[in-house]
């Protein structure tokens, strides 16, 4: 890459500088002064200078001119301009968290805007590591951020997990590759002492959702004796760590033969009282009211209903209707986990739609905890949309 | 107390019954057809019977014609009026609940709204239950509440600290008081497996804060061989906790002389490393940076600079000045962890001031959890003013 002061400039018009000066990393096409640095420019991935309609220098960023968020801030110290020394700050920095955080090495270890790189998601298990790039401007790092991590991390290989839809709005192609061999079928997980099998080139997202680390340490202490049901189970990150921790039925809901298949391996392999249930979520849980099915648990934990904002009021639909198949599923007395990860969904909406369905069903909730993301996908205070993970234990009585 | 059926009517006008059946538990003055159900006729802390418009039955509460929220749903069960029976059946889900949660005795036992109780805060610290009554509708109730406590519980005593502010919205005297013997001068608390003793009297809120039990619990990872600041300590129950976990230097700031005894004299009987540091938190903080002091923790947990909304302003400006303070002491790679226990403070108000903290300064601040209310403090999600504590802890490091 090149070197800070050779980059070009990218200029804000007037007065646009103010978010990125408050923090965000994000510059929208339409805040820049296209005039005197016209944006097609700029090749996708390309780096620039972002400077303020008074020349101020703001931070480096790479540029994509066919997007809507047309550059992304990388750094801010001008000295510091992008390239192998600034990845491996970054990762020094993300590893020195996680490391403090994290007994074993499994862990999101870089979490785009909130760990300083925009675009990327690194998920470390052991000694692989899993990239996913969202941007073209990642991209074009691609060969750097390898060789960073393997010289920080000494990681023994590299999969850029490059199929998430972010892709499609940067006119990226859907990829998989590793850096050396082939790409591995799946891979352990540690978590919560836990070890756990995740598929990766069929899994979603980079296999393993680390998200929910903290929310499923949570759940333990209410699991003893319990009936779970664990819906949109993924491969038992929930019902299998019940399980272990001491439920005495757990049936894990998910319309994935092949995730389903992970839970009914792990079952068995550690006897554990775990059943599953292909099918879709809503229909599934349509069947067990209707046959009378009580759960002293239920965890709802939905892919996102929400990926964009004009799919609001759908998906806000779609909460309201799962909460109400799953609290109608709850045991007097027992707990609702109901985990929402649409960033465009309030958290107070989703608690809405728990209160309409109490109503409904002349229930009483009580949120006893309000989980978010684990800290491994630290919240950057000014760029909200770092922040997407909701998980509301609620506590179910009889009105 | 007198059998539903022969409660007063409070009748609604027309369209107001909807936040009351949506589960909200408060009626405004301004929301009753007062024509017909004038609320003169009503003594403060007198039950009703509230109606719809349309004659409907919604609910028991209790009332006061001297207030904006003049009436507050006990039952909405028409079977179960309001009287001892209704007591102890909110008092024993209540108590479910926390002895689910708990391994000892020391809990909120009951959180007003949240457990069915308006008004009502019962402490527990083990043997003995500290009640606050902020409403005429509780103080009217009063005899009933200890006697059911004492059915439900087997409390040996039970101790009403009628002092908060509350009570001056509804024209109540403060009065502390016992229902056998002296009201003791401290009692003994248990927290995350340590013992503390906290003034009762003389202390704040019933003498102990059990909001923040599982935002301290969360602290204790961060704390070995660690310099802590503790910013308004009050009687150290995150600083003697930090020390307790390894923390290597503690010093702990607050205004009350009585609150740092308390932290002195655990320190001692414990061989902490533990100093106090007696003055306002604003003029402390500033002659520690003056004095070019850091600590690897910070944590700041004042008391609500916001107590209602016209004072928002002035207390934003408050919460920025701390945390800016606060800010400027965390050691690189430090950590601040930032409470704000004022319901009229939104969350991102309070990451916009750390946010600007961070720029203002040149530090990156990442948030890494996020606290809130202890479970035994339950969020009703019908009513947001349930949900008041915000612990935000942010790991901070050079920009």
């Amino acid at each position: 890459m090149t070197k800070g002061r050779d980059l070009p400039p990218l200029r804000l018009l007037p007065g646009e500088e103010r978010r990125i000066e408050s923090g965000h990393a994000w510059v929208f096409s339409n805040e820049v002064d296209t005039t005197k640095t016209p944006l097609g420019d700029f090749a996708p991935g390309s780096m620039a200078s972002v400077v303020s309609s008074r020349d101020r220098f703001l931070g480096y960023a790479y540029v994509n001119p066919q997007v809507l968020i047309c550059a992304r801030i990388l750094g801010r110290n001008a000295a510091e301009p992008p390239g192998r020394a600034l990845l491996e700050q970054r990762l020094r920095r993300a590893l020195a968290l996680r490391e403090r955080l994290y007994a074993r090495p499994y862990y999101r270890l870089v979490y785009g805007e909130s760990d300083g790189l925009p675009g990327l998601v690194l998920d470390r298990y052991g000694d692989l590591v899993v990239g996913q790039s969202g941007t073209a401007g990642i991209d074009a790092m691609a060969d750097d951020i390898v060789a960073a991590v393997r010289a920080v991390i000494g990681a023994k290989q590299f999969v850029w997990k490059n199929d998430s839809g972010a892709r499609e709005l940067e006119q990226l192609p859907e990829t998989v590759t590793a850096d050396s061999g082939a790409v591995p079928d799946e891979t352990g997980v540690e978590e919560n002492g836990l070890s756990f099998r995740a598929p990766l080139a069929a899994g979603q997202k980079t296999g393993w959702f680390y998200d929910q680390t903290g929310n499923r340490a949570m759940l333990r202490r209410h699991v003893k004796g319990a009936r779970v049901l664990d819906v949109c189970s993924y491969v038992g990150g929930w019902g299998i760590s019940a399980a272990e921790n001491g439920a005495r039925d757990v049936l894990c809901v998910d319309a994935s033969a092949t995730a389903l298949g992970y839970v009914e391996r792990a079952a068995t392999a550690r006897s554990l009282p775990v059943r599953t249930l292909r099918g879709d979520a809503f229909d599934a849980l349509e069947d067990l009211a209707a046959a009378g099915e009580r759960y002293d648990v239920v965890v709802l934990d939905p892919p996102a209903f929400i990926k964009r904002r004009k799919q609001a009021a759908k998906g806000e639909a779609a909460y309201r209707r799962l909460n109400q198949l799953g609290l109608q599923l709850v045991a007097d007395d027992g707990l609702l986990v109901s985990c929402s990860c649409s960033y465009h969904l309030e958290p107070q909406s989703l608690l809405d739609a728990l209160q309409k369905a109490a109503r409904n069903t002349g229930r009483f909730v009580q949120v006893i905890e309000t989980g978010g993301q684990a800290p491994d996908h630290p919240v950057h205070p000014a760029i909200p949309e770092t922040r997407y993970l909701k998980a509301f234990f609620c506590r179910v009585t009889q009105e």
